[in-house]
């Protein structure tokens, strides 16, 4: 078991699927796996010789990470900054003689910022299952209660009835709006390689050329060829990961508010107990959504932060990239997985709705809530529409 | 004049036409300007009758904000909790006896949320061509200086050359980005009329009608329908105006390191001085737009922290965005404003370059920079693709 | 009137008392105040003789700070990058021929460092007194409810019950809490007079004597000697202002919970209404009071990110940092004066919450509250200590 | 080897010591801990009988967090929403029949709250070794260099000259300010144990007693009695330890920028290599110190949104704090342990530093640095007062 990502960034979250490509073990394996692709690309280039790549080849496939190596990688990292410098070391070792296809032409930030973009991608790829499973119920939820009259209610005060489809249809078009962001910022994700100072001089007259292989190899995008100080890339990934996070807390406090005692119109399918209080039913699975989701912002700030990237390399800005975001996208996991189990056969309590409704003097039989079945109708239409250009893999 | 924007979020900046969209009195005005707009769309939609809605019109048209009303709605406001309340209640006193035709099935939020969304737009809109400009300067530094050799630094230690307009492709990049996104979530952004819980339940069956012909009005989107606690659409503005304003930092910090009294390599054309130090060239423009864009992060955080609304109306965190994606919107602006100036007949001594270079023994008669010219190539190719591609307006 | 500082910082919170200190106008008058100040320490020192501090006393009396000078300083200031450029400039205008009192020895970070201290000390000063209003109304709770039952609720559930007198006591300790470091921080805030590099080499040998005789002046403390570049004080201001803004913020939220229609065991003296919902009586202090304290926390983080400063003075770091603190002592005080109004005769229905704790089953002739009371007599003791303390003035 | 803290948290960072109380296991070995102190506390007060006691001994005694325990604890800390109810649970299926020592009288808060405490200040008793060799260090460098001249640089320009005594003399004061605050604010950690809703009820009137003992018995402060929802302890240490990575931070950044090649006048002990450019000298150190503080300001906005908890008990903002104070921590010790590196043997250039002062034209024979001596006096002073007020323990 790989326990670098931390108890309440993975095991409790729920998401073992998303976290185990954002665990430490991966995101150096991922630098592994660059330079496998690099000695790959830079043979297909014809920069390296089939003898050197071979032996690049096999350098890599020797190569596991695991609690030794990343112990050793770690400590090793602190010398040179970053732990692409003793993996490239470490591969040199393994290739004995033939060191020609190891990092060819490539520098630390090529490795470690391509290393974290397959880490992210294949991240957000696995969460996806889970998003379409939270769009799947909440469409449910807004076209079984089209109709369903339940109270509106703003700054804590009952104001005029709605249906709870309508309710739901909001929460759906709030989740889809940020997924998709998030699905196309993470099919954007270029690959790095672009060499010391970001031209590409060790390889130069085909340094493009092995570039845009490598992007192929590694199935990225190759646009810009070098974003060594432009963070925007990650950075679309980070906020728009943030932006389902917060889809999903919004969600995930409504459920906490209908489930109050006093409230009582929605209630988990399986509550958290109390050990001193038996008769406690606690949304568990809504709160901890709540617990991770909220944790977002802030590291959404530290991402924009690093923009501010120094010369031709973050001084400090990019070593901060490689926990945050990870970080980030591990509690956006952790909150969409923790909002489908709480979604995932939620009792609605019409009954209560309909008694709560009351309590302001309206006539049950004779409810008007306006445009809200139309409201429903158009979230369920944009819904499907957003789904109809969406990739698959 | 205006000084309802803070002196370092307007005034010093210079971006004085931005910053009149997002003073307090353009907001109040855009809540005027919105009653206005909805009295004309109820009319065409058959909701009120021509009576009632030119008596709106004429409350509308006869109501300024100036520094007294500004004080009597700020005053008023405190009550209700928001300042649309006081306005309408201003409107219906001034149509006297034919008030029917003001706030027709609308909700406060629903004023508030399409003025700020009214500010925004202008606000970017009036940025754009600051954000133009500054493309330009970046896009002639890159093609002027595609080939001029310049020292490649990381970490603060010289690397190997690359060429100032590898360097400044790069800025161009990151910059066209996120401005691109600006632009686009702009453009997106919907107008607001739900009613009071979010199903226009009060002008039903034609509130749908009222709300497409109000957004067509006045020039808005139209979906999603209703978004009062969806704040994704807003949330996207001040997420994509960050990353502007981090964009423009990263030029910024390496104008300010480039203009170093050791380094040398850039001057701005007019720098700041020193009473008491004669000989500093302080990179003004640039560390003043450090300054304001460095403010940024942390506002967008506490956007994408109201993603998490309660129930059907924001508490707190509605309340919280008026001032937040002003504010940011604000010091991007400024930002934006201020690498402008900085970047405006910048001196760019390429012998300073050289001599640099020659410091860590490089033959300044064989420098190899690799594929600093194609990358450049690139970038512009990619910049004019950018911009083939924008809307004119 | 003064509208520099924004809408809903300023005038719908209602503090304008010490919204008025942190206004443009204060913050350039305090500029303008430190030079006064200098002028007479200078003499006092005996490092200027008395003609030349009477002509900076006269430059000083003569210079209002009034929408006119507003504009032209904030105009000017952009080409030096701050205020204290022009304002020294327009003071040795003033002063004519005998300019050598004006600026002596100082550089811009002195005037405009100690003019920020000005401003958030006095401002904090004049939110002391509604801090202690709002203490003593918690203080009257507490010991008014210090038997009366509410029920407990954990996760939305309730749980067991307790008193009300502890709830309102654990408000109070929460506030206690955070106001006293919040004084404390204030009164330790420093002069600033330390010149071009901070050694003081103008005014050598003479220089701390003047700089102690300006802490003297100007009622501030007078370590550190100098703080260019160690912002340590100034951060001690603004994160213990997000405490207390924090600890408000809870109470506020409980307010809006413990108003809800469905749970309806206090209600605001004067709560909002809605001009289409006649019923509602929205908590709009507190929603207002929430509004403004969830901004701090990131203004508190853009702060903590100003303690990186290079080399002897801030780039763009310091410079965020004018902006910045204001707004968030601003939005403390707002956030405190909008608590104090929904505390302020609020209504406590024993009733409800009688009638709340029996929907669990509870006997009501046999509510056990455990330590409730004793924990409401302890926090008031502490209250009463932390009183003791307290400085007058 | 615990893998729990994640690679760029703990192990590249240096600080073992520090981090080994931050990991999920020490958190939650500290909540068995807890539990066994509760037993003591509580047989000491006589509300459990010795047997009861023994029990719940010797099933902590037996309970040993490892990877397995750890892995079925997170599992089963999905249901109830935190990891106090599995290791109750744990922890009673050991004792067998007498299972009335475990959990006595508390909540799941009170477990995880004095676990979290009991991490907190084991990690910042750990990080206050290095942060006394920092000190040391700083001193040994303002004491050394007294009278050293090196340029004094602002905004990036030489301004005038001053000693790097005082350069090192602001860094030290910076640094003991903010240490000196998060001593104080882990010494004053409370204990928790206030059971369901804060009132102790199941142990009244034995309560306080049991409180009292338990705070004795694990050398906690025992004042407030009760913080469930009064985060002001726990807010006051992450936001001490933002400030102290703050304050490394400034000396990192600086420490960067005078090792430019360009400068030259600092170079670590052991810098960085690059394995493409073996004239590199990278102050590798340095900047992974500013990797781990840069992330501290956003993290330390997140606790300070924590403050608004709900009712009796926040509703994900308490499960958000878990992570995000220890992450605070960690970041903050390994940025403490990389500084201590960058400064331990920097090689202090002072040809360099007198060749740049030349540049502007000073006469190096005849360079005045003002005060800078006695700013250093007062520095040390200071100092040496600091650590007389310090704890030993």
């Amino acid at each position: 078991m790989d326990l670098s990502r931390s108890l309440y960034g993975d095991l409790a979250g729920g998401d073992t699927a998303a976290h185990e490509h954002l665990s430490d073990a991966a995101f150096l394996g991922a630098i592994v796996e660059f330079e496998g692709a690099l000695a790959d690309a830079a043979e297909r280039a014809g920069v390296i010789d089939p003898a050197a790549a071979r032996a690049a080849r096999e350098a890599v496939a020797g190569f596991e990470i695991d609690s030794v190596t990343l112990t050793d990688i770690a400590a090793a990292s602190a010398a040179g900054g970053n732990p692409a410098i003793p993996i490239a070391a470490e591969l040199k070792r393994r290739a004995g003689e033939n060191t020609g296809g190891i990092h060819v032409g490539a520098t630390s930030q090529d490795a470690v910022d391509t290393a974290l973009v397959l880490c992210a991608r294949r991240a957000v790829g696995r969460m996806d299952t889970a998003l379409h499973g939270v769009e799947q119920l909440l469409a449910d939820l807004a076209r079984t209660h089209r109709d369903t009259p339940v109270m509106g209610r703003t700054l804590g005060q009952q104001a005029l009835p709605t249906t709870f489809g309508a309710v739901a249809a909001g929460w759906l078009e709030g989740l889809s709006h940020a997924a998709g962001r998030l699905r196309a910022a993470a099919d954007a994700l270029p690959v790095q390689y672009a060499g010391a100072t970001g031209n590409l001089v060790a390889t130069h007259p085909d340094g493009l050329k092995v570039h845009d292989l490598l992007a192929e190899g590694l199935g990225l995008a190759a646009v810009p060829v070098v974003w060594h100080t432009n963070r925007q890339p990650l950075v679309d990934v980070g906020l728009t990961a943030a932006q389902v996070a917060g889809a999903v807390r919004k969600i995930a406090g409504d459920v906490v508010a209908y489930s109050a005692t006093e409230i009582g119109e929605l209630a988990e399918a399986a509550p958290g107990g109390s050990s001193s209080m038996p008769h406690k039913a606690n949304p568990a699975a809504a709160v901890a959504c709540d617990g991770y989701a909220r944790r977002t912002p802030a590291l959404a700030s530290t991402l924009l932060d690093s923009l501010d990237c120094r010369w031709q390399r973050g001084v400090g800005s990019w070593h901060a990239e490689w926990q945050t975001l990870r970080d980030l996208l591990a509690a956006t996991a952790s909150a969409v997985s923790r909002i489908r189990a709480s979604l995932d056969g939620i009792r609605v309590d019409t009954d209560d709705m309909a008694r709560n409704i009351a309590l302001t003097g309206h006539d049950l039989n004779n409810i008007d809530t306006g445009h809200a079945g139309d409201i429903v109708d158009a979230a369920l239409r944009q819904q499907e529409g957003h789904h109809d250009g969406l990739r698959d893999d």
